[in-house]
């Protein structure tokens, strides 16, 4: 008895050692999301921006995993947790067991790929200063009291507000950043003038299929190691969510690949390799939600609707007269709001199509419109700073050369003659 | 006892959420092996025609995925399985543990890489809507029941076939697909007149390397997985297999790196980093068949058979004037020929090096041939028919201008003055 | 009592399992990072030589695979070890269990990655053939022996000295190697001129983002691989090593970023995608050794000194006229030499700053000087051996045509008329 009680305790050992092994590697595979951010970012750009771009990438990466050391993780998932803030694990304090270490490098890698969305609205015209003073806000403020309460056992989760990798918590939340970003900064010069429409043309397509291609199998991880492990049951929302995962991404690709295809039926660029990457992450970013509990047919479908929520979204905002540079705001706020909401109609627990869920569709409404209204809030003020204090957008010379060439003297690739 | 009873039923649970955990990551990195194949057929084709491969091989993955949860799963490895054809979990039903779940993810991404093989015969000069019919007949008859046969306890199995990862299953079978659709397509306008030889060598080798180192590394899952989990002794072949990848990668490109330098002694080229990842990617299509059973030296002679046909069938296409515009058949069909049947040699059980294999000689050939016939004869169908309804072959306007402007409207990537 | 035993044993059999499991994933991404360094290294060379070290990075690849297999892992990891000498595992002999399989690919990955650190010496100028000697010899005798010493249950292991993942053991040793190799080729020509200075400049910024991103990824399987699995405590160790590895990532890389903005304060290039990222892979050299036993704090300030040391030994070399085409001995031996150190300040057991460390401060500097006085002693015979021989240095010629034209016959990438 006392020998099969030291098997039992050394089997549960050995149970949290893969948990830990298993989130460690995920947290290195969105760590990788940052690869695809900058390439799909950059390739969406014009190429005289292209590094810029990256840069804040970087930037905001390095910035969010020190952050996150210092207070991030802390608010999030500090393990004396209350409903609104958590309260303890801060500057890395307390972090004893080799748990705590895994979901700190997982949850800072995700993140700092939410960080990276809010990048997609910065595009092209803002300063790095500025875009360095919004990236500690978002990382220390905005989004770890949305993670806090989501995901670390704060009051939207105690409400029942499911959403399982973060449709909403991450996606629809980082996707308001970059829309407010956006908006504040004004649109990048002549964007809406018809006569210079092909110079705000993807500049590298064959970067964006990099991106996205690398993205899918990232977000895989990212869907994937939101179950925290594999043990005691957590397999099956782990499979469960890299199937859906495969499956949306999909159905959203091809969704959007056949609306661009009808809608330029007359045209020479019927075919085309960003919309089929851009339906991909539109139906990734919906399917992030609901991956752990709904049907692949349910996915399925949420990739379909996906991809048309982002060819709608893309098309209003251009009317608006809003610059997306990087589709940012049509995959992720868009298709995160999306996504988040059709929780309550398609989960197999809770959902509307299984009989269920006035309750479940409430907690879902009210949850993503918490996030983007805090997002919107905070952003606003962050921007409004950062504007008083002259850092928003860099002067018009500077964007009519190029970002790449006015800040860092080099453009990003050219093979000019390095003869000798 | 009871309690003992507990924590050997716990154990098994525990070896179960493992062996999903395993599988649902190697899973994700033979879906990148997309982005191997995307850079892999980009930077061997003209720079004009580097989007289109990617549009079709993005289409192909997203094809199969879709089509393999509804029908390609269930005829490959339907749980009832008859010896011919799989009879259950179509369109994802039955597959409720996750079990089921994360095999679906493993074996769709393997059945997407196989349509990518194929889309090398496709490269440059068929219709996006041809390639499309031919994509769902691929992932939906043909690989299917080649899966279902050598993988999924069908006859072939039985016989005794044994073919790990599927040196002939996969392999053979795709490249024959890859050699059908070329010679139906007939070569590319001017491919075989000497005067414009050079425009047809590969674009951008740097994305030829990106893609082969790439490729080596998902190698590692595709065949480390195909033990489909760790548990209960998996362990040794999956991690055989990964020595035996890493081994015969190796020899392989070092074998037609130092052909391809004594073919050119005198010349300006006589070094190539292509020549030296197509050896690469020889050696590994060479050691997918018999990676989980052979010896370390049986790996290093295997690369470098390998490398050595893959020259040879480079050479024999080339003079039967057979446009293999990505080297897809040379490396994919022949290597893919010589991987299936080398297990009878050099397995450690059955090979006649070891003094057996009388019986596994002949079972592999029957095996290889039938692949390559089945597959031979379901292409000519589909392609005659596709043929007939008009969607083989772009027009000759369309390929000289390049299919990236003819149908896209934009090129690759070009630094052009997007000022303003 | 039996069937407990029973149940006990299996649960051994497991935790084995999932140890060669975990450690052949971290071999894959190991692999991996040779993409990194071929885009790193290509990257930061001219235009005209990036497919000449992307070929060397390919070759040294492939031979130390084939060089483990037949006597490096025997050198280095042998299991009837000696203090100075493995003595089994040759040819793969003796390898029978499966755990050694994993070792070996693991293992094998680690010094293709040493190997390729001294290519960047190589970069630009030296002919292939004289650096394929240069890779046989350091992946059979240089590094082998390193490794046994430090990692293999060698005369410094037994010591004391601890060098986790290898600061001192792999990144100093290696870097020696560029720096005797970049020495004894002298520097490009007109390398120093100052008229000249901008055709040296990194020709590709955004491959060497893709690079050093990819790379962070990797290095979290290297340290973290570098427990060799996860049961029986071994997780803490690498979740500590993966945390650790984001945070000195991200401090290193924040550091550097601002001295340059600060030494540039009046220039137009104050921002610079490369600085961020040579100071990002500066931290994560610094961190290789001490990666698994320092707080995360330590790991930030180790970061910080680890950019700090990169660019003053940057300086250093320029000054010097040393030629460092790609970083390798400011970032590789330099914060190396410095990693390797650091471990007797940090370290949470025998730090200096936890007011222990006199014997481990001797034995780390023990330790790191006889690596790089071993690496140059024996770099420095081979150089000379193969200069005695011819191979040394490409022409002049060949030099100023660029290396891909002249040995290759065609460019890295150009978007040529390949029309018809």
């Amino acid at each position: 008895m006392t020998d099969l009680g030291i098997a039992i305790e050394r089997m549960e050992q050995l149970k949290e050692s893969i948990d830990i092994g298993y989130l460690c590697i995920c947290a290195a595979f969105v760590l990788l999301m940052q690869v695809g951010f900058a390439f799909l970012e950059g390739g969406c750009l014009r190429y005289k921006d292209m590094q810029s771009i990256m840069l804040k990438i970087f930037m905001n990466t390095c910035v969010t995993i020190v952050i996150w050391w210092i207070v991030g993780y802390g608010i999030a998932f500090g393990s004396d947790s209350k409903e609104f803030v958590g309260s303890s694990v801060y500057i890395g304090f307390d972090m004893k067991n080799s748990k705590h270490l895994a979901e700190f490098a997982f949850q800072t890698a995700v993140a700092s790929a939410a960080t990276s969305i809010v990048s997609g609205g910065a595009a092209g015209r803002m300063t790095y200063i500025g875009y360095f003073i919004l990236s500690v806000v978002f990382s220390s403020v905005i989004y770890p009291f949305c993670a806090h309460w989501g995901f670390g056992n704060g009051w939207l989760m105690k409400l029942g507000y499911h959403d399982y990798a973060g449709s909403g918590t991450i996606h629809a939340s980082a996707g308001m950043g970059a829309l407010m970003t956006t908006m504040l900064l004004k649109p990048r010069n002549q964007r809406f003038n018809p006569k210079y429409a092909e110079h705000f043309e993807p500049n590298n397509p064959i970067y964006i299929t990099l991106a996205c291609l690398s993205l899918w199998v990232c977000w895989c991880f990212f869907n994937g190691g939101s179950s925290l492990g594999i043990a005691d049951g957590a397999s099956v929302f782990m499979s469960r969510a890299i199937m859906n995962t495969f499956i949306a991404g999909a159905s959203g690709a091809l969704t959007v690949f056949f609306i661009f295809y009808l809608m330029n039926i007359d045209q020479t660029n019927r075919y085309s390799l960003v919309m089929i990457c851009n339906g991909n992450l539109a139906g990734l970013v919906a399917i992030t939600g609901p991956c752990d509990n709904v049907d692949a047919w349910a996915a399925f479908v949420i990739g379909i609707l996906g991809g048309m929520m982002m060819v709608f979204a893309n098309r209003v905002l251009f009317n608006l007269q809003i610059d997306d540079p990087v589709d940012a705001i049509s995959i992720h706020f868009a298709c995160g709001m999306l996504g988040a909401n059709l929780v309550s109609w398609f989960d197999m627990d809770t959902g509307i199509v299984y009989g269920k869920g006035g309750y479940q569709f409430a907690v879902q409404m009210l949850g993503s419109f918490i996030y983007i209204g805090w997002s919107a809030l905070i952003h606003l003020i962050t921007l409004l700073f950062i504007d008083k204090i002259g850092f928003l957008r860099v002067t018009l010379e500077e964007e009519y050369e190029g970002l790449d060439l006015a800040t860092m003297g080099c453009c990003a690739y050219e093979m000019v003659e390095q003869q000798q």
